[in-house]
This record gives C-alpha cells, structure tokens and sequence, in this order.
C-alpha cells in the first residue's frame, strides 16, 4: 500500500507512506512509483495519524447498541458499584452483542489497540472474560484487545475474587487490576500485596484503579512505586485516574518516583475530577496514557469510544493550547498509550507497523483540537474502515456481520 | 408544517407538532391530517429539541474556516488579550469571512439564538461590532445574534473604551459587558459602575465576565448581585463563566442573593475552571446558561460552536449521570440560555416559536449524553440545515453563497 500526499506530525511537507507486509517500510518525500496492482490512497494533503490506542476502557459493561438505561446520581464509588451488582443480570450484562457493537465503534473512530478492565467476581465469575475473549478473536487482526482481570467488587473484602483473578489469567486476561486499595477495600497493603504477588507469579502487567484524592491517593501512590520496585516490575505498572496526582504538595516528588521506577499514569480525563498534567509528566519522563473509562454502562451515559475527541478532553482540561501542548496529548493516545500496552514500536516509523488513521485535518495539532471524522482506518497495511462503517476484505480476517 | 412521531423531552409517547406562521399551534397525540400542501416530516421515533440557544460566544476573534494558527501557551487572561491585541491584525480579524463560517457552523448544530461578546477597544473601534452586525443580518430568520459591547482590553484601565460602549449600542449592541472588574482592571467599583451606569441609561443588559476565583470572585459577585438591586436591573444581568461560583465557603449564599436580585449564571464548562453546579442553580432558582466561548481563535484552538456537545460537557463537569440531571444540562442550552437572552417564550410548548432540532437519539437525555448529529433545523416553522448543511429556501431568506 502507498498513501501519498499524507501530512504526518511533526512533519511540515506531505510525504509518501509505503507499507508491506503489515509494516511502513518507507516514510519519503516523492510519491514515488507503485508496484503492479499495489493499492494507492492519495491523501489529499490530509493528515495521518498512528493508530488510536485506548489504555482504559470497561467494554464488559457497556450497553452499546442496546436500550437507554439512566445511570444512577449516587456519590461514591462503592454505591455505584453496588448499583452495577443489582443490576447487570437484569441487563443481560456482560453481553457479547453490546460489547461487539462498543468494538466496533472504537473500530471505525481508529482504534487499533485496546486495554479493558473486566470485572472478575465469585458473582460474574468469568463471564465477562470469556465474552470479551470472544469479541476480542471475531475483531483479530483489526484491533488488538488486552484484558485486565479487574476486582471491581473488591479484593480484600471480597474473598473469592482473588482465585478468580489467577483463572482469569488463565483464562487470558494479562494485565491485573486493583480497586482503591485503601478507599475502596480499606487494605492497602494487603490488596497491593495480592496484586502484585499474582503479577509476579503470573508474568502479567498491573493496572490499578486510583480514585483515592489527596494525600490519601497520593500516599498509596509512593507505595505503588515502592512496590514495583521491590517486585521489579518497572516499565509493567500502571496507574489508571491516579485523581491523587493532583495533590499539589507531593506532585513533583511522585513524578520523579513513578519516572525511576517505570510506573506511567492512565487518564480518561472523567468528570469533574483531577487530570494528570501532560506538560510535568512529559518533562519528568513519566509515560502519560489516555483512554475512555466506561462507555454507556450502569456507571454513567457517556461516551462514544472515540480516542481522538478524547485527547482532545485531555488537552482542554489541561488547558493546553498551543500547537505544542496538543501533540503531548496525542502522544497520550498513541505511542504513550501503546507503551504502556506493552507496545514499543507503535507510530509513524519506518519499520513500525502499518496502521494509519487519516483524517481532515492540516495538521495533527488541528485534529485533536477539532476532532474531524476518520476518512479510513489502516490497520496493518489494509482498511478496515472508511467515513465511519467498517470495511470487509475478500479473503481477509473481516469481522462477520 | 406537521413534525410527526417525535419524541419530546420529558414525555414518553411520541407525539405529531404542528406549526404555522412560525409557532406551534399544537402538541398532540394523533398525527392527524395535514392541511392541503402541508409539509409533513417524519421524525420517526427520534427526539426533538428546542433550538439550541448559545449565550456566550466570541464570534468576533474567530478563525473558523480561515488557516490554522498556533494559540500561545501563556497563564494569564492578560497575557492572552496582549497576544491578540498583537496579532489581530495581521490575521485579518475580525472577518466577516470567519464569522460566517463560524455562524453557519453554529447553525447546522441546531442553534436558533445565540449572545456574542463583541471586542471593543480604541483599536478595533467598532470594527468587530459592524462585521458581527452585517453576518447577522445575512442569517436573519435562521439565527437570531445579540451583541454584548465587550471592553476585552479594560475599562477602566483602557480609558477611550467607554466612550465606544455608548458608541457600540448605537450601533445595535443590546448589552454592556465587563472583564474582571478586580483581577483585569483593578478597579471594581469604578469598573462595575461605569458599566451599570451605561446599562442603566442606554436601557441594555449586562454581561460580566468573571474569570478571577476564589474569594475574590465570590466578593465581586456578591457587589454585582447588590448593584442589581441598587440600579433595579434584576432579570437584566449575568455573570459570565463565575469561577468564583465554586467557592466553598460561599456557594449557597451567593446562589440566595443571585436569585434574589435575579442575576444568571453562564458557564462554558472551559478548559480546567470550574463549572457552576447544575443542581444548586436550579433548586436556588438561578438561571444557568450554557455558551461555547471563544471558538478556534487567538485566545485558543479549540471548538466547534455545538451547544449540544456543549451541554454534555457541562453535564459531564458536573459529575450528572441520571436522565433527570442531564435534563439541566439541557435546560442550560435552551431554555435557560434563552431567558437569559431575554426571550421567555422558548421552548417546545403550544404558542412558542417553532424552532426545532431533530437528532437520532430515543430520549433528550440519551441526546445529552451522546451528543448525535443534527438530523433536520428548523427555525420558525422552515427547515434551514439538514445532516450537517444549510437548507436554503426558495424565496425565503436562505442567506446568499
Ligand atoms: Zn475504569
Ligand atoms: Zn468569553
């Protein structure tokens, strides 16, 4: 495939994108000369972006595609938990029908890499995991899912789950999750003591949810960064909302802990609550990941899984302005967000992987600040989508519909 | 014209609008028949909206559809006024070019009425009031354009400009605007009377923007509430933005006497800032609007002049998850914006305007929360923008392209 007239980030003249084999094999000035019958696609000065990579999502619970449910007005964390917990079976959730339509629209907005936290309980047990699992081979080769094994009900002071978080390895989760060790499950060294124990155990990566604020949130996170080392974890820890962060007298020490020890930040910039700062996370060589938390589910109505409009939520809740500041946050939903996937060598490089997303923009600051619609979705050197609807191919590894 | 099987807010069963010379005439159940030659839409199940009202813009600085300028990186509403103060020029701004395609934008979103605050200094002159004036009256009947004469340089600080206040009325400014009376101008008794004084005399509203926070912005809005009594303007002012509003110590208080003196709140939910709660407004009985703010300027990148999308975001800042707190969101974008704006008759009701937005959602909440796009406008019993485009009507007053 040869994308010519592309304007790539970071790069004032348009250029040529030559792809095979699912890889950019060349980045260059002239349009140069395709091979016989190799695909074309002129980009029309156009801007191309690497594919989106979404670091936090919850497609499990998502009603996508199914009836409008109000989510409830409670305060915290645990009621809204509780509420889910009443609630799901009555929904039918998890349900692969809700779960596909979500993928599908992540699909078509350009994302290509995807990590989501599913709930594992002695209730749903690993229901949730089996039908992400599900929905994450119909959608192979177009978008690559990782699962967290996600203690959303709780660890500590819900025995049975930790169990269930190994079979959920097992069962292909590779990253494991945690939920407030101290807000939530009033154990803080206890629970990040299981969570890390089963990552060590297992080879998996840790992704712990952090409402906790303050002084609260931002002690558990020294504790976070202690732990990965002491396990060696670095460069496997995330730590996702991370609201602590915020906390003005202990920021800019937290920052050098998490850059030491190889723990980066998820943000989905939700609600009305703290967001890490791009500019100091990006000067202290902190790895700051966007994503989109829950998506239409019992826990709120919102979303459309779009990572672009959400780089741009991240941008403006920074109050990033320039042309500058608004690349650090599409950093934040690609090559930030795919390192902290696991990803190396995600972005526009020649060797690195052929996913594309082109959009009209003049250039990749405008795109994350007017969010257009995606023209064509590239996935590994072939289109899966174009002006919003999926694209089949003859023979390829198209999802069935 | 008949709008049949549409989903009203706040009702469950579809129902038939009728309309004629510009009003609803009926709200029913049956869809009836229509009158020979009667134009019959279909909504088919979908949802439809008042026209969205936008109450706080800068039409005037925008850059929409010209080429794409790096906004500064800088701290200070100072700062951010010296840059413009210093480029504006050299960009051609204000351009009537610019407003319209910003207007039009606006439009296709489904907005009906919309306040802008309108630069004016011994610079500029009068120049962004003429410019703002002339793209009004070429979309007169499809959106209806209110000036507030916006002393964006200072009042007092910027001696010249108040002159040019009076001036900006006579050329068809309807209210008076101000700018930090403490934080910018570092005068806000002589700030605020000049600007009351000005109101009083020239029979207009007033329109404070009110960035400083904190206590400071909690004591300037409690003077503002005082002077309203004092000079009998209750019902005829607005705070602007009112980050102060979130402090603490004086929320309650200050939303008392702002009912009191019949002051309204107007928030575009920006960047960090803290957005006045939806709940508290309307249990006080204090009308909160929502506006955009500046959009795609030299202040900022950002925008798209869509007052829905806007409202998910002050219904997002504000933490709102049920159906029902959604709903104020919604009454922020109309009929809230509209009393603002002085129009007390707004709203899908018989004997209101026919200004309607049919967007493909179930619910006015799942339209909130999803932000979809703006299937059909119809402003006035005619459809003026259909899927993303103006409509333009034989004989009509479609503007000119
Ligand atoms: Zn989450
Ligand atoms: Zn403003």
């Amino acid at each position: 495939m040869r994308v010519t007239n592309a304007v790539l980030p970071g790069r004032s003249e348009p250029v040529t994108i030559v792809t095979e084999g699912g890889r950019i094999t060349a980045i260059k000035e002239s349009p140069g000369v395709g091979a016989p019958g190799e695909e074309v696609i002129d980009a029309a000065g156009r801007t191309v972006l690497p594919g989106l990579v979404n670091a936090h999502a919850h497609i499990d619970k998502t009603l996508h595609g199914g009836p409008w449910v109000s989510a409830p007005q409670v305060e915290t964390v645990a009621e809204r938990v509780a509420h889910e917990r009443r609630h799901r079976d009555t929904h039918g959730l998890p349900s692969r029908e809700y779960v596909a339509s979500l993928v599908e629209a992540m699909v078509v907005a350009g994302t290509t890499h995807l990590r989501t936290h599913t709930d594992v309980d002695p209730g749903v047990g690993l229901r949730g995991i089996t039908a992400v699992a599900e929905v994450a081979r119909r959608y192979e080769g177009v978008i690559d899912i990782q699962q967290v094994a996600f203690p959303q009900g709780g660890l500590i002071t819900n025995p049975g789950t930790l169990p269930l978080l190994r079979d959920a390895v097992e069962a292909g989760a590779s990253v494991i999750g945690g939920l407030d060790p101290a807000g939530f499950d009033d154990a803080p060294n206890a629970h990040l003591e299981a969570v890390f124990d089963l990552a060590a155990s297992t080879g998996t990566g840790i992704d712990i949810h952090l409402h906790d604020g303050g002084s609260l949130g931002a002690w558990e996170m020294g504790l976070i960064a202690r732990m990965t080392r002491e396990y060696d974890l670095g460069g496997r820890v995330a730590v996702s909302h991370a609201f602590g962060i915020a906390h003005p007298p202990t920021q800019a020490a937290l920052l050098e802990r998490f850059a030491e020890a190889g723990v980066a930040l998820v943000s989905a910039a939700v609600y009305d609550a703290p967001v890490p700062p791009l500019r100091a996370c990006a000067e202290h060589g902190v790895l700051l990941a966007g994503g989109t938390d829950g998506i239409n589910d019992l826990w709120g109505p919102f979303g459309d899984g779009d990572m672009l409009r959400r780089a741009m939520l991240i941008a403006y809740r920074n109050s990033s302005r320039s042309d500058d500041e608004l690349m650090l946050a599409l950093d934040a939903v690609t090559t930030n967000a795919a390192r902290v996937l696991g990803i190396e060598d995600h972005g526009l490089t020649v060797g690195g992987p052929a996913d594309l997303v082109v959009v009209d923009a003049r250039s990749a600051a405008e795109a994350v600040a007017r969010v257009p619609g995606r023209d064509l979705v590239i996935r590994s050197g072939r289109v899966v989508a174009r002006d919003g609807a999926l694209v089949g191919a003859e023979g390829g590894n198209a999802p069935p519909h």
